[in-house]
């Protein structure tokens, strides 16, 4: 039985023309700006001019937080809360992709609390109630995060990577100008496409009776950025690319595509160790694991994944020969998507690669499994799985 | 170039396990609440109890306005808008279908205003600046109102039928359970559909430059309306079917497949003439006229057109064969969805089957064309375009 709750009022401005608005509406929500960005290439390409431009024509007072890293950090979201208290800041305004904005979804909310923002973290959870209002001008097709409630939060001294959700952490509005993508380089093209594809995979691959529906939105949603994804690595002005990968990215993690599903998420949780160890881009550690998650999922219970895998090569690759079995199909289906990573995106195929070994692996797989020591994902996976899908990703 | 602004911030609760919400939600907007609803259906099925069992848990004052017909007309706008101003309404919840809702929308704004409704649809079109919140329980899947900002009004003393739509008209909260639409029949389970499709093909036929993303999105909606409208007709309590025609008649109309296009409807409004002169169900007109407007347009203009229909005949009907040119599967998939509406569906294939007549042809496609004298949609309509539409659909 589906039941679902779905609101998702975040305002979305799309396409260059629409900029213009970004002055207006930082305004609308106080004087008093905290401007977020990262490593500076916003100054490079002239977007921090622009924004600084929209925010003087308006009066505004802006207070900037820069180097935000990726895999964004707990150490930047107690600097980016204390300045909004230093300087009785109004509105967060974040210049960036998913690292920035998670960041800033929790500089939003330590603003306003007087706990250690780690707090929210740790195994006693406590809720953000109050949040500063947070904007967005989104510079990366990937994580979603400027029309989601979560962030993930990297804390290097304990080697951990969590996320968490909450709504006051959505965005009031996001300005998603795809020719703010034009710079973005092949290799951050492919990892923020695997990205794409790995949300949506999280929520298509699952034993909750599906809306029929949903599962063709996704499929959808697949085949665009499989097809688009290759052209912006090909040519980065590729404003046609960059539209579809950017309104697809928002939209494989804003909740959408969920309705109703109980299950969690797999292959995410098992990455996450992988770059809080490692510091590697996540979306490429997605792409190493997701086949190997695949098929690790298809040969322990493939009674009960065989159809979605099945499913999944005929509406998504177009493995429809007769002459195949459900089996092969599936397993095509798989290969399809790790070729795809491989050699479309052109994504290193194993962790080796990155000169990733086994040392880390039992206590990584520890780590993913979580204090209930087992992911309910597609199927239960225990620390001894995420240890194999590890082990066959090397 | 696709620019657009995308705001739905419309909340949710989808099945039937959410309804629970409902007395709390209307109770955050006031006490005293108008409740509108159609011709006394929801008595029946048992939701009149339920509702006022949830606003009787939070001691809200109701006031009602039943009997809201079909084509809603524009003497119940004025009197719920009266009832509201003489019982100091806080809050609107609209039970029922799209006719219920659309109706309410603007009672919600008669509430607040001093002008005739009538004027909101006249010539001078002013604005509606201010509204009542409105709530929606819905029952029936078909017109999208409970996630969109717009309405249409019937005046029959004028013979016509006009549709606006405001951001404050946007329901704030909407129920949507797939269980309220178990008793609905056959026929109305049929045009709703069609009413679905038409939403869709509405924005699906354009020559803007499209969003991949998006035409993946609507192919994906046909195929869900054409899969799970029969079985629903069949079996009126099939929940998974219900499921996926009421989410998806959210999504044919709620802006999301607009995304940047910048052309108008066609069908509709050549359909509402219809409506408008003698009173036929909307969808019923809509599954009519569709199929003729589609032969119209591309033999008028192929250059233009033709691409969209081959598209269109191979990812919504699966129409790929090699042997087949063009224009043959361009032709063959207009087939296939008037088979669908005719044998499928079991709507009727004419307008002479419903006693409709050459009559009023002419004052009919002149009033279709507007103002401007011309429909600019998928390609520009004049008055003897529309006028054929009609001779053919006869």
């Amino acid at each position: 039985m589906i039941n679902f709750e779905y609101h998702v009022p975040t305002k979305i401005y799309f396409g260059p023309d629409e900029f213009s608005h970004l002055g207006k509406e930082v305004a609308s929500y106080g004087k008093r700006v905290l401007l977020t960005y990262g490593g500076g290439s916003i100054k490079k390409t002239g977007l921090y001019k622009k924004v600084l431009e929209q925010l003087a024509q308006f009066d505004l007072q802006v207070t900037e937080l820069s180097d935000i890293d990726p895999n964004p950090r707990i150490e930047s979201v107690r600097e980016g809360g204390e300045l909004c208290k230093k300087h009785n800041i109004d509105v967060v305004l974040a210049v960036g992709g998913g690292s920035v904005i998670d960041c800033s979804k929790f500089i939003c909310a330590a603003a306003c609390s007087d706990i250690d923002p780690w707090e929210w973290f740790t195994p006693t959870r406590p809720k953000v109630t109050k949040a500063l209002p947070l904007l967005t001008v989104l510079t990366l097709a990937a994580t979603g995060s400027e029309m989601d409630a979560g962030a993930v939060i990297t804390n290097l001294a304990t080697n951990e990577k969590i996320g968490r959700a909450f709504p006051q952490l959505l965005p009031k509005v996001s300005f998603l100008d795809p020719t703010n993508t034009f710079t973005v380089s092949p290799f951050q093209t492919a990892a923020g496409s695997a990205d794409i594809i790995s949300h949506t995979l999280e929520a298509y691959f699952s034993q909750d009776k599906d809306l029929f529906f949903l599962d063709t939105f996704m499929e959808g949603l697949l085949r665009t950025v499989i097809k688009f994804a290759p052209r912006a690595m090909n040519k980065g002005d590729d404003y046609e690319a960059r539209a579809n990968l950017m309104w697809a990215s928002t939209w494989a993690i804003n909740g959408f595509v969920n309705g109703g599903k109980t299950q969690a998420w797999s292959v995410h949780p098992i990455e996450h160790e992988v770059s809080a160890y490692y510091d590697i881009t996540h979306g490429l550690g997605l792409a190493i694991l997701t086949p190997h998650w695949m098929r690790h999922v298809l040969a322990k219970d493939q009674e009960h994944t065989l159809p979605k895998f099945v499913q999944f090569a005929e509406q998504v690759f177009g493995i429809t020969s007769q002459e195949l079995s459900d089996l092969d199909k599936a397993l095509a289906g798989i290969d399809a998507l790790q070729t795809f990573f491989v050699n479309d995106l052109q994504l290193a195929p194993s962790l080796s690669k990155l000169a990733i070994d086994t040392t880390h692996f039992d206590a990584m797989a520890k780590h993913a499994a979580g204090q209930a020591g087992v992911i309910h994902g597609f199927i239960d996976l225990y620390p001894e799985d995420i240890r194999e899908i590890y082990q066959a990703s090397l």
